[in-house]
């Protein structure tokens, strides 16, 4: 059984009049966040915000970098190299970076957004792209990426702490893959459920899969969606029942 | 007489296919670059570039951030608010910043671009969020502004080294402001003109102006514009004549 | 007195994931909708969904052109040349125009959005470039532009009808224009109040200014702000008592 | 043998200060133009300028709309559905439609660009789509599809004239496919190669393929690349061949 686990929100993705999610909502319930750096959503304005929103909340500030087009909010695959990608990466980071020395807090971790954590689960090139830059910018940063993933094995290879992720309101696939969201069991919409999958997670390591069988599964960090209207709730739920259960929630690396 | 000045060209104004300037042939004549961030041109490509190519020349790498419009190549005024032109500045030149880092350069200055470097010299409150944002950033950073202008001063009151700039083919007015550009006579075509009028600066610490007088003028950092296409001619005489005058060619505030 | 009047309500202003307003609320008591073209705001999804939606409610549709600022929402001014506003118009005419032939409905009208709309009525320059570009793409759309202003002359020198607009919920000064929004009167909260300034427009021909005076004004359509929380309620209580007045509501040029 | 045949050239690919292409150079030899809609390249200035160039030169003008990729160049494919493919023609077929009525010339095609006309070829969906767009907007424009592909094939089901896409500085492949660009014998360099390559199309209506035979092709529109130094020799060298060999060369669907 693991001791302590993380729980991360996305935030900041709004867009000059536009506002996404439920930004404030969550903060009182997860210990880090990760903040769009402009490409898929947010602007500076917005990251400004967001930073201050974070240190408020004294929840661990991470930039949360997409791919360029804000019209798809980044869930658009786009065929792009991995110079591109790293390229990418280095230019959002660093604007996120930016704001973090101006509002006096450190910059945490790196997770990237939507369509490009997708290509990088599906891509070693693009994953060792994306793992480079945040190496090149600063080897202390945490990456956070897909529980067992392309992503993971490539930030390790290149010597950076990996934060696992873990859903808690999706279901995993026999292989211990996501099941996508076109399969009408992606989702889980009962909080207890989504909880109880998380314990699960923790406490034996192991995700029940759709099929009914067990796969292992490492959960440093556990994911949250804050645009859906249940998400305080979830949010809720789950740190309380992980702090009944006497699991630490803290941001992966610090001590607390 | 001032033994020493800078001489600085903008670099890295390409964006995707698109080409600008002739980068690579004014840098063995200067000493340091301003690099677009994004805004008003550059992409993360052409800035991973253009910080290459800085170092391999031996340019100290500046940031140049601009307003938000690729269309106007940021020399549009757009009525921005001090709160707007303190988080673009801090996005832009966390960007470029991201960059240094990943090629392992220095960055050494920040220079604001096109109209954001006009408005900042009319408007105290934009000059004031502008200087902001990058003691915020860096405080070691030189500001580049306007010789005897309101963005030095902002600069200076918050406590950065500031450098003052001067334009060696931009006519200049009675009172020491540059001649606008709607006025035929505000662009000096002849090289060797020019340079006579960069050496007056610097031996004489004023500047001719076009009704004749004489008007005070500090010059720390010559600028060079790149996309002329006499701009290399200009560039190579300007630099052969500081030397043959004894007058070391250097980035401000670095020991040679 | 009138006999008829018409009320407009901009439309289509989500972009992507974002929505804004309260699109479908407003339309039962509206007769005509500027719909946003993807400069200021909307996407060509957002557009072709705007036009089904006024075609739903029988609501004559216009364009709704403004800066190319989506992160601004078109509400920052830009020094953009009479070439630009002429170009950036046909532009984003023509774009809405292809959606109205798609959904076999006629495209009405053009109203300028936000600063682009501030910026016609003080640079006559850019009025004439306005009028000049919805002339070229169709001499028989009706041009929406401020009572009494230089935008409805530019208009009229060109052929155009045009329909002269005033605000239910602005006030108004001595000289007739409108209050700007820095000063603390210059929108009217209260809606009977707002009702009452349309009335008294439709039925004398005046406005009653903040300095207790009345400025001649001819009201061919009431623009209406669908961005507030209590728009729906005026736009019901304006309608309901336009009716009950037994004055037409109904589209500018339009035979019912 | 066929008596007629159209050569074809994209147009407008600029975007403020930046040029591509030899826009001019290529015009005096070509009957048709693909003018960028600003998505992928062009902006309303540029188009502007292109319907101007295109009908001084007598040049029938074509709307070619791309991906929403300025960085790109519309070059790297997106993950987008065929309502986005759908909206995205729309949208750029109605701006550029507009500046045809500003210059009172008859908008006659559209031609997809880039990643958007080789994702049509892929995918039946996003080429019903596209050819959806066209006939929305106007049934009487010809559609311009890659020769027996699917986009030709979608055009015509839904009762639009196709111009079958033919390249001359392109080789094929055993299955009448163009050779991927990844291959070193993609493109034929030799001017006279590719004229006699457009001839053997022409007057056998095969084209020769990398294996040495022989596939059915038909080509009514040849595709010259203004991007390219040797264009305009290319380009000269084709028209003067076609007209020694007694073949007309008109737009299609034109009397000549």
């Amino acid at each position: 059984m693991k001791g302590s686990i993380d729980i991360n929100v996305d935030l900041g993705e709004g867009f000059g009049r536009y506002r996404l999610g439920e930004d404030e909502a969550l903060l009182p319930w997860v210990t880090s966040a990760n903040i769009a750096c402009g490409y898929h959503a947010g602007d500076p304005q917005v990251m400004g915000r967001a930073v201050v929103l974070a240190k408020t909340h004294k929840v661990a500030v991470g930039a949360h970098p997409g791919l360029p087009d804000l019209l798809g909010f980044g869930r658009r695959e786009m065929h792009v190299s991995s110079s591109d990608v790293y390229h990418m990466t280095v230019y959002q980071v660093g604007a996120l970076l930016a704001f973090t020395r101006a509002h006096q807090v450190r910059l945490h971790h790196v997770k990237p957004h939507g369509a490009l954590y997708n290509m990088a689960e599906r891509d070693p090139a693009l994953a060792e792209a994306l793992a480079q830059a945040v190496v090149d910018i600063d080897p202390t940063l945490v990456l956070y990426a897909l529980a067992g993933g392309l992503l993971a094995k490539a930030g390790r290879e290149q010597g950076l702490t990996v934060a696992e992720e873990v859903f808690a309101d999706r279901t995993y696939q026999a292989d211990g893959k996501l099941t996508p969201r076109t399969n009408p069991q992606a989702v889980i919409t009962d909080p207890a459920e989504a909880v109880a999958q998380v314990l699960t997670m923790i406490k034996e390591g192991v995700v029940e899969t759709l099929d009914g069988g067990k796969h292992p599964i490492n959960a440093d960090t556990v994911c949250l969606h804050g645009d859906h209207p249940h998400a305080p709730a979830l949010a809720q739920a789950l740190r309380r029942r992980l702090q009944a259960e006497g699991i630490i929630v803290k941001p992966v690396g610090e001590v607390r």
